[in-house]
């Protein structure tokens, strides 16, 4: 009971030994990340199309729930880019930007997300997040950061584009041109500017002014919040509001009151999809930051438990007024640099937030959208890894058509479309190489009892025996292959009257092997061949006896292929053993015999 | 030029050596395949919810068609039972059975389903096939054979249901029990009896008389056209159509005109998962009947020129009137029994079916449904294997879960919601399976220089070097298990200064495998810990090399993994060289090195 509630509340650890060293690194620590937070968090609503207040509300009552439920020290949970853009692809087509049937769809959207992070996380489904391959991920994230940085120039220009491809954000762009605020403009660019230079030159600057290297990174972490300052400045002396910057309004002072989202059945069901891509990018791009984080102090996570507090996270949301959250790069590096000790840094953001909601939210009124996408655009910019492509390339065409299709499939149609296409083209791919195994005629190395593939060693075949050695495990992409391919080598192979498959490299025959092995039987048998095993290993070997085919096979299993070969042939396999050998390539087949046997396993 | 020609027109190969013994044998294979496919194609056009004489119309234009471009001799090409249930199911929805509408939109369905083919032929995707393993055919199948026969017996009742799966047909024939038309039900029920006993008496019957087996057997498979032309006599006779009994009604003269199906590109979009599904499952039981015939008499077939065969014949049905067709397995059967030597006995059977349009068709005015119903009952609950689900489970309790699956599937929602349930359980079993791979952590065997699982010998392990063995390949289904399998085992050997990772059972390492190992190495620097690599195959070292990965990753690559503990813990290594074997499990590691590296790979 103790053990199970340690489990699923890693929380109980760490309390234990949770002292004022710690409390006082994880303010610390708290402070920097609420700091960055802020402007995050307002901007990313806004991304998700939503009021920039919910970016709040969504940081509050999710980052309490991973402190109770996560296994990372150090992992800051809250709104992403790259979420908050699947947010606004699901949405989007479906209700009017920053509408309450919006708000409260992005709610129901957290909720449906929560609710399967958990049902992964009591099926143990977390290995469908391996559907998500690297390179496809890869690929996902530097398209959607171009996308996202398309969709944002909007608010710097201070024109009105929609579009939710790259095709026709630019088209919208650039038929919008003439219409540019200029005093937007202004803003926009003097922000991407000075976001730019705190990015790259601030640290620099503030350590040849003999700073300490860690308060100068985390100083250069803040300079968003500073930006917001600057701007609201700005708008308010200037009275830019008035000259028609658009800026964010009004917004509620006061935490968000606890509701559910209202459930439609109908709405939950048409965005199931969206929920299940959200859920599984959220919770790779999570669990990626979280194992870095730990590694670097020698510490664990559990991906099964973070499937739990990330569900935990999202329904929080849910309940809270916010919408779909995972765990964030970079502001976890940021908590983590700080020096947060536990997950309680999280709850004391999360306190930062509250206060903020409760005591700040009137400054916010004259914050220009611009200023919030110039945020984001220096942000998800940094995301962007072209250059990924062709190294991936380089290294694998198949990876890289993945890549490619992802990232295409981003652009030109949109998110969803595009995690699709490249997982869909990643599993083909990988069925398609999974489904070719090597399947190599082997015959016996003279002088000796090894049995190697008769193209690239001097052996000897016998003529009644067609030795197949099969460097793979037996199951559905591979069983009509493994069919067709002894169909071929029978033709090929006019003389054999047996045909011992030799099993040494398979771990598994599945239900359609077996299948096959039974139809290869058959066939075999009416043109008067048969089909015998060799080397078959244990496990395997268990789980034929719980067939019936190695009682109607008729062949026999034997323990080593020359001892098939001394039973079925015994007059070559003899007269082979006493030849000496004629090739070079191995020198003393008993010493080389470990090694040479993995090196020709694949070729 | 001449080769290509012969690979795309295999007939030009046996059209050489063709004589007059050939030809007699083709001719009365034809003659009796072309009594069978009479009743068939008549039936299965009921099936599909097209006007019977559409069946004659698809057994011409693509039997000509697999004449021409088919690699096996025996094939029986034409309308099938499960692929006129699966026309039926995506038609069914969209226009009234029979209209002329439904009638466009199958042939434009056989030529959507004919061009998917050759696709897969031109693009050798003939892999895709493997998608639909075994138990989620077998499962298809007999699933679709009982709801094939729930759905006739309206029929052989005469009265009116409609359903798309099992319990509302059984619900539809519960209700409709006290309609039953009885001379109906009894041109039926008779049928029924006559067919089984047909089926499973007659030959026996005969062969006691004195019959010849194999005449006696080919007698039996014309039992359907013989119940046909009873039918029609009884209820010309008795004046049956009058009586209610509902019959086939005019049937046009003539062969069909030769026409392309009106293309309308938004139906055609909106048919394209069902032509898919069609093209897959047709393919599949056609190659596996080819297969297993060909084998029989030592002949080949080819499984990418058979694309192109199926998909002459399909867009030769559209073409001709028809509907999709397929290999069939009963006909083909009866055709290799009775003798045929080469395709040219369907081109003959093609042309009894074109003399059967030109003459008899007055004759099938009077056929009654009931009798078609019949004959489709008794072929199809001839597929249904019930046991299989048992056998399977017996076997593999994920493989039977996947064809329950698939039969669940098809019964309570339909044909194509089935199909994809097993295909997709099968993938996601498929993808669990090999997400988690055999991961040991290995020693050295004293007195070798043999390393092997920790949990199973009696081994020496290095406290500065930590050895763990993978035994698969790495690739994204398991990249990041891998991942998660190093950190735990890190943390669990907090004294390790070096990770050798041994690679001897590692055929491929992709892109995704490569990000992990380069977030592996990160980690384990930050831990303090460098890793090296042991024992990694020619073609994936040299893969490695197109990457950056080898410079940057610190470590090095060893050629043997004894080497490798030689080099960074030498001390250890040379004691345990030196020391007595203390484990009696391996009398002599040299003599068995080869079958003991085999027998532990996985367990």
């Amino acid at each position: 009971m103790k053990q199970a509630l340690a489990r699923y509340l890693p929380c109980l650890e760490w309390a234990k030994q949770y002292d004022r060293a710690a409390a006082a690194k994880d303010s610390l620590a708290a402070l920097i990340v609420t700091l960055m937070l802020i402007p995050q968090s307002l901007a990313y609503a806004m991304l998700a199309g939503l009021p920039p207040v919910t970016g709040l509300y969504a940081s509050i009552l999710p980052l309490l729930a991973y402190t109770l439920f996560g296994t990372s020290r150090t992992l800051a949970v809250g709104p992403v880019a790259v979420v908050s853009l699947m947010t606004a692809a699901a949405l989007g087509p479906l209700f009017a930007a920053g509408s309450a049937e919006y708000v409260s769809a992005a709610m129901l959207l957290a909720l449906l997300s929560g609710a399967l992070l958990l049902l992964m996380a009591a099926l143990r489904l977390g290995f469908l997040a391996n559907f998500l391959s690297h390179p496809v991920v890869s690929g996902f994230i530097s398209a959607s950061g171009i996308l996202i940085a398309l969709g944002q120039l909007k608010h710097i220009l201070g024109i009105q584009v929609h579009g939710e491809n790259a095709p026709t954000l630019l088209l919208g762009l650039l038929s919008g041109l003439p219409q540019v605020h200029l005093p937007t403009l202004a803003i926009g660019a003097g922000s991407l500017l000075f976001l730019w230079l705190v990015r790259s030159r601030v640290t620099g600057w503030l350590q040849a002014l003999g700073m300490d290297a860690r308060l100068a990174s985390n100083l250069s972490k803040i300079g968003p919040v500073i930006a917001l300052l600057l701007a609201i400045a700005a708008v308010s002396l200037l009275q830019l509001g008035e000259a028609g910057v658009r800026v964010v309004g009004e917004v509620p002072t006061g935490l968000p009151a606890l509701s559910l989202p209202s459930f439609n059945l109908a709405l939950a069901w048409q965005l199931m999809p969206a929920a299940l891509l959200i859920s599984l990018v959220g919770f790779v791009e999570s669990v990626s930051v979280a194992q870095t984080l730990a590694a670097k102090r020698r510490q664990r996570i559990e991906p099964n438990q973070e499937l739990v507090a990330l569900g935990g996270a999202n329904i929080a949301a849910a309940l809270g007024g916010g919408f779909p959250v995972t765990g964030g790069f970079a502001r976890s590096v940021v908590n983590f640099d700080a020096g947060a000790q536990t997950p309680l840094a999280g709850a004391l953001t999360a306190a930062g937030i509250a206060l903020t909601l409760l005591f700040f939210t009137p400054l916010f009124h004259n914050l220009p959208h611009a200023v919030l996408a110039a945020t984001i655009i220096v942000a998800v910019l940094s995301l962007v890894d072209l250059a990924a492509l062709k190294r991936t390339w380089r290294y694998s065409r198949q990876d890289a058509s993945a890549m490619a299709a992802t990232m295409l499939g981003v652009l030109l149609v949109g998110v969803e479309a595009g995690i699709l296409l490249g997982v869909g083209l990643s599993l083909l791919l990988f069925l398609w190489r999974t489904s070719q195994p090597h399947i190599a005629v082997v015959g016996q190395l003279p002088g000796s009892e090894h049995f190697r593939n008769v193209e690239r060693f001097a052996v000897i075949q016998s003529k009644k025996v067609l030795s197949v050695r099969v460097d793979e495990s037996l199951y559905f992409p591979n069983a009509r292959y493994l069919e067709d391919r002894i169909a071929a080598l029978v033709g090929q192979h006019p003389q054999a009257e047996h045909l011992v498959l030799m099993c040494p490299g398979v771990n598994l025959i599945d239900a359609s092997a077996l299948e096959s092995l039974e139809a290869i039987t058959v066939r075999l048998h009416a043109a008067g061949v048969q089909l015998h095993l060799s080397e078959v290993k244990g496990p395997v070997m268990d789980r034929l006896r719980r067939s019936d085919f190695l009682q109607h096979f008729g062949g026999r299993v034997f323990i080593s292929h020359y001892e098939a070969l001394l039973e079925l042939d015994p007059q070559t396999t003899e007269q082979a053993l006493k030849r000496q050998q004629g090739t070079p390539k191995l020198a003393n087949p008993l010493t080389h015999s470990l090694k040479e046997t993995h090196d020709e396993n694949r070729t």
